[in-house]
């Protein structure tokens, strides 16, 4: 939903977009197959996948099978949280960029309603932006690298809403951490949560298939 | 030979040792093997190789075959640099070093006798310890994470000496930007020439096995 929403801003921006997904060992998988259907979906320049196996690291619910998903809210910064993931995510993101010659790298992080995650804050994206002008030739070149994170300060209903107007079908989408092969959500993890109450607060109707009735 | 004395320096400080080599599609492959026997020679206390095919993105003589590694000093930022990779290698690094809960990430570059690249400079490491301070469960719960980098101010020679008195076998290292599958170096490359000329200055024998003699 929410890198859905940023290709939908960014095509809507008049970019070429050049899309990356990450194939990290993550539990839903699904959303692998979710992002090649997005970006064709909104007229993506590319649409590329990487490998790189963060299970051999785990300490994530994300990357590791024997640490479940949670299906109710707590406190602090929760098991799904994958270390150092969206650093490795922006850092494979940059050396594209770079060998593409891109000026703008757009990144769907989302500061609200989130699960508390330390790289999803506008502070750490502010440092990400600092540190990718000095990693690459754009900074010796002098020449500017930005960051754009359009929805990082928007809520789920407001993404929903913006994404709607520019078209996004988030029937193609899929957030949940636990998605079965073919994309169902459990409507019951931190993910699943935040998109329904997005859809309901939105006042759209939820066009999320899923695997059993909600809670 | 960077990675080797600053793992050997880690070790004269006490440390306890996780070392992590990326398999990044680079063409002198015979690094890896080369960093397995480096770590066990030294007493890490762990070693693990990650794999990530940045030649996905090329854009480099190292990780494209159709790009030659130059054999003659040029200017500017050279065909061997490999975009946004130390960011990566670094990123890799940081996840490793949460899950494993160490404070320190220890990475052997250098600014003195190095190649123009814009990822070695000090101003870019502070900027990486910056970053991961804000992207890790260590910034929000107030741990600091350290970046050590104890040869970036030093010369070649310097390091070689260092490593010399702290046990490092430089035999067993590899820097050839396009060593052979057994790790015979072509003592052309800018990593051999700024090795073969660390080793003359310092006034040690240069163990490194060359495939020809070198020019």
């Amino acid at each position: 939903m929410d890198s859905a929403t940023t290709l939908a801003i960014a095509r809507s921006e008049g970019r070429d977009c050049h899309c990356l997904t990450v194939d990290y060992g993550q539990r839903h998988r699904a959303e692998l197959a979710a992002a090649a259907r997005v970006a064709a979906s909104l007229g993506a320049a590319a649409h590329r996948m990487i490998a790189l196996d963060l299970a051999q690291f785990g300490g994530s619910a994300l990357t590791d099978r024997s640490i479940a998903v949670p299906e109710a809210p707590g406190g602090g910064i929760p098991v799904t949280y994958v270390p150092a993931r969206n650093t490795i995510l922006l850092s494979l993101a940059l050396a594209w960029a770079e060998v593409l010659g891109a000026c703008e790298i757009w990144f769907g992080a989302n500061a609200v309603d989130y699960s508390g995650y330390p790289d999803c804050r506008p502070e750490y994206m502010r440092a990400f932006e600092a540190l990718a002008n000095l990693a690459t030739k754009a900074g010796v070149e002098e020449r500017h690298l930005t960051l754009r994170t359009p929805i990082i300060a928007l809520a789920k209903a407001e993404i929903i809403r913006r994404g709607g107007k520019l078209g996004v079908d988030y029937a193609l989408t899929v957030s949940c951490y636990q998605a079965g092969a073919g994309g169902a959500a459990c409507g019951r993890c931190d993910a699943c949560r935040l998109r329904r109450a997005g859809f309901a607060a939105a006042g759209v109707a939820d066009p999320t298939r899923y695997r059993a009735r909600p809670n």
